[in-house]
This record gives C-alpha cells, structure tokens and sequence, in this order.
C-alpha cells in the first residue's frame, strides 16, 4: 500500500482537486504510461450488416493457439462464420461451430493446454487487494494476471471482454477455431481450466448486446438468427491508412497505480463512501485508440 | 472450512458420483432447503411487444425506497415508461426519466438514505473466501450482503442482476422512479453510495441483451428506440392462477453450503483444476419459480 500511495502522490501532484475519477487519471497519463499493441496482436471482426469488435491477443501467454487464430485469420477461415451461441452473464461464442471446414496450413490440430505459462519472465506487479481465486494476482505485459508461488505459473484471468478458445471435455484444448469472450460476471472459475488467448478492445457491444439463445448452454435455436461474420482480419493485414493503432497503460506506471487506486477508492460528486478495495476485474488495463504510425 | 465441508458431505451423501456441478446440487436440493417469496416482494414488468421481467424487492434493506416503488407500481406509474438508458458492463436503467410525471399517493419524495441498515437483525452467515471490497461478506435473508463489525451496520451488494434506484448527486437518494439493474462485472463500488432495492430473479436478458445507448453515460440517442414498459405490477396484484410464484435457497441450508462449496471448487467432466475458492457474485443465491398455492 505504501508503494502505492507514493505513486498516487506522484501522479496526483498536477492534479486540481481530490475529486478525480479513474478516467481523469486515464486521460491525464502522460505519454510514457502508453505501450503500443503490436498490429500482428490485433484482430478485427466485421460482421455481416456492419459493425465491428477489435480483439488483442496474447502470444505470450498461449503461444501455440495464437499461431492457430493467426492463421485463421490470415486465410480467411471465418468469413461466413457467426456467433451462434449467447448465454447470459456467461459468453458469446463464434466461429464455424464445428462444422468440419477443413484446417487451413500452418493451424495445430491438437494443440497444448497452455493455461498457464511458467511465471519466468514475466516479473507481474502484484495487486493490492485481496482476490478470491488465486494465492497471487497482478498484472504483467499489460495483461491481469494470477499465479502460484508453489507452483511457480501464472495464467490469464477471466474478466468481462476476456476472450478464450472453446473446447470440449477435457483434455480437448481447441485449436482456436471457436472462440468465446465474457459478457457477464468474471468466470475466474475458468481460469487454468481453458486456453485464454485475449480481450475485446472496442466493440464489445457487438457480442454483449445480442438476444440470448434459447436453448441449452445459449445456443442459437432453429427460429434464431445468428449473427454473421463477414470477414476477420490481423490490422497488420489492413492498409496502413485503414489501419487502427491501439495501445494499453503500462502497469509499472505511475498513472496505472494512480488508475487502481481510484478505482479503490471512488471518492467524487457522486461517490461518498470508497469500498478501499477493488476487484481485480473491475480494475481492466486501460486502452486507447491511437493514430497509425505515417 | 470445517462446517462447508461437513455440510458438502451430509448434503452430497446420497450422490453418485463426486462430478456434481452446482446445478446438480440445487436441482436436488430437499423441499426445506427452499424459502417462498411473499407475493408483495415480486414485482413483474411487462415489454411493449412481450417479455417479462420479475424482480425481488428487499424491504428489509431498504423499506422506504421498496414502499415507494409498490405504490409506484400498483399506482400504474410506469406504464408507458422505457428503458432508455442502456451502458455496457455497467448497467440498463428504466423508468420515466425524470419526466416530471406527478408521484402518485404514498410516494416519499426524498427518502433517507438506505443505503446500509443496522447489523443488529440479520445475523448473516460468512462467506468463507476473500472479498475485496468489505471486511465482511456473507449472506442474511436470502441476499448476499456485506458488513463492517466496526460500523455494525451491512448493505446489500451490487451484483450481476442486483437492482438499484437511480439518483442525482449526493446527497439525493432518488425516489425509486428511476431503476436500474447491473448488467455486467459486480459495481461493487457502488455498494453504500446507492439504495439496493432488489434483484432479478427471471427475464434478465429483457435488460441486458439491449442495444447500448450511443450518449454519454450509455443514455439513448435520437436515433435509437427505447424499450417500451406496457405495465408493472406487483405479484400480489395478479389474478391467483396467473400469479408467478418463487423461492430462495436458505442460506443456512446443507444444500447452499454445498452449492458455495461446489462453486468455488468445480470439478467435472470439464473443470480439472479447482480455484479453491469463489466471488460473492459468482455464487448467486439460487432462485426457482414455483406454482402457486392452489
């Protein structure tokens, strides 16, 4: 906590007042807080009659099912696919619904279960509050993260807009083919249970909105309409013009402890009493949209 | 631990097999693990179009704001009222929007702020895992609440499906006119700044699978169609025979503890690795409709 609140002195000093939000300490981060998402880590879904959901990756945490969904992506796998399943405070999922479509090159068939990664390498800051499901939890890479010191592995977290790879029962992993992101309460319990290999970063609205299927588990039944695909792609693929940048807030930042702390301790016009804690899903790393580079 | 895990045996003894999933619990839970909800807490809204929802109110948490919206609904209030303000992962908010319609009798214009009530009463039973928001969780009444042993005073929480009075800033307590339900990660935050009045027990997806509002703070824009409120009523106001009947699990029932226990430790044909423990969110307190007394 001291090393938090030293960091809040720091960040607040230029600050007015005490009545700041958590987005007023987002958009006063100086420049050096923001870390940009590699294009080869951002995929874009079109669908069918417009409309659009921005997903970052994580290579670094599920390595092998990243090279699957690149693939995927790169070869068109999905135009065509839809989001066929939509299960309150649960997920939506999309893809070909295991259709048979043959594999495109390069996809691994029967991946690892890459549900956590070893914790070398990735140095997480811890979070400052107490969490239910994991000894550890914090963030590294811009990503939430929980992990074991006995066991010495860290794995994603299940927040809202946490997006994973489908499966069957276990020890089934998926390729990456269908793919699901949180609409609802964090599902931590899905945590070390399931390939995570990213977030929405815009366009949630897409997958949250949508009418909930009527039959089992959320899918779509016969007089539903599932919502169309109509092409995913890497922004690396995308005219640089075209093109959409983001970034994420760098977690050893200044502005991301003065960032977590707010979210802590909500103290302004409207909030009067601070919780002096806060979920780890309820804190997500702030991203932004940022111009292509020129 | 020692009680939750004496009560998973005594509940679980007559199982098959030690694969139960937190459904299998509730569906076999005996006839006095269940408590009626009296017909006067169920509120009933009706779409434009079709669709229900049904809410509990919580008069023992907050009885002014729960007296005004029962004289709110039996009054006819809301007929003709929308939803008209709809934000992703934060909530779907209905009413008149602050018309200037006229408060029908027995409506307490500006009621105290209910937003935490007098410990003294509940004797709520812990929860056994980590919160980060409150010295103490657990739950009293059929609703998951929080408490502070220093202040002796205990609020509702703020939940996926938790249901809230809209307000101005501090120190306005909002009437009870204007409702909102959470649709996304546990507001948590918000718990002791707002009065808690009830939860949803069916119809969810009524409110969470709408459009999202284009304006600042999720409201709708010009463009878009609000949802149309037909009519609100009170169970207790239904003819006999159409009157939607429904229970709560116990919470000092063998069966809630284990349905806890089973959360926070899922193990099936799907989930290999157990958290070890659970959010207070991630375990709702189980709800089912029943027949009405004949």
């Amino acid at each position: 906590m001291i090393s938090l609140a030293l960091a809040l002195a720091t960040a607040a000093a230029p600050a007015p007042a005490p009545l700041l939000t958590p987005s007023d300490i987002v958009a006063a981060a100086p420049r050096s807080a923001w870390q940009r998402i590699p294009d080869e880590d951002v995929m874009v879904i079109d669908f069918v009659g417009g409309g659009r959901t921005v997903i970052q990756l994580a290579p670094m945490f599920a390595p092998v099912h990243v090279t699957n969904i690149r693939a995927l992506a790169k070869s068109g796998y999905w135009s065509g696919a839809s989001v066929y399943r939509v299960q309150d405070n649960y997920v939506s999922q999309w893809g070909t619904n295991d259709s048979g479509k043959p594999w495109p090159a390069g996809v691994v068939v029967k991946p690892p279960a890459e549900y956590s990664r070893p914790l070398k390498g990735l140095t997480p800051r811890r979070f400052a509050f107490a969490d239910p499901y994991a000894p550890r939890v914090g963030h590294a890479l811009g990503w939430a993260v929980a992990w074991s010191p006995a066991t010495a592995r860290a794995s994603l977290t299940h927040c809202y807009g946490t997006v994973g790879v489908g499966r069957e029962l276990d020890p089934d992993t998926g390729t990456g083919g269908e793919l699901y992101a949180v609409i609802g309460q964090g599902t931590r319990h899905m945590d070390r249970n399931i390939a995570i290999v990213g977030r929405v970063i815009e366009g949630m609205d897409q997958l949250s909105a949508l009418p909930r299927g009527t039959e089992a588990l959320g899918m779509y039944g016969k007089a539903q309409s599932p919502k169309g695909i109509s092409q995913v792609q890497l922004a690396s693929a995308i005219p640089a013009g075209e093109r959409p940048g983001f970034e994420y807030m760098r977690e050893g930042s200044a502005s991301f402890a003065a960032y977590v702390n707010k979210r802590a301790n909500r103290h302004d016009a409207f909030y009067t009493i601070a919780a002096g804690g806060v979920d780890l899903c309820n804190a997500p790393v702030p991203l932004r949209r940022v111009p292509a580079p020129q």
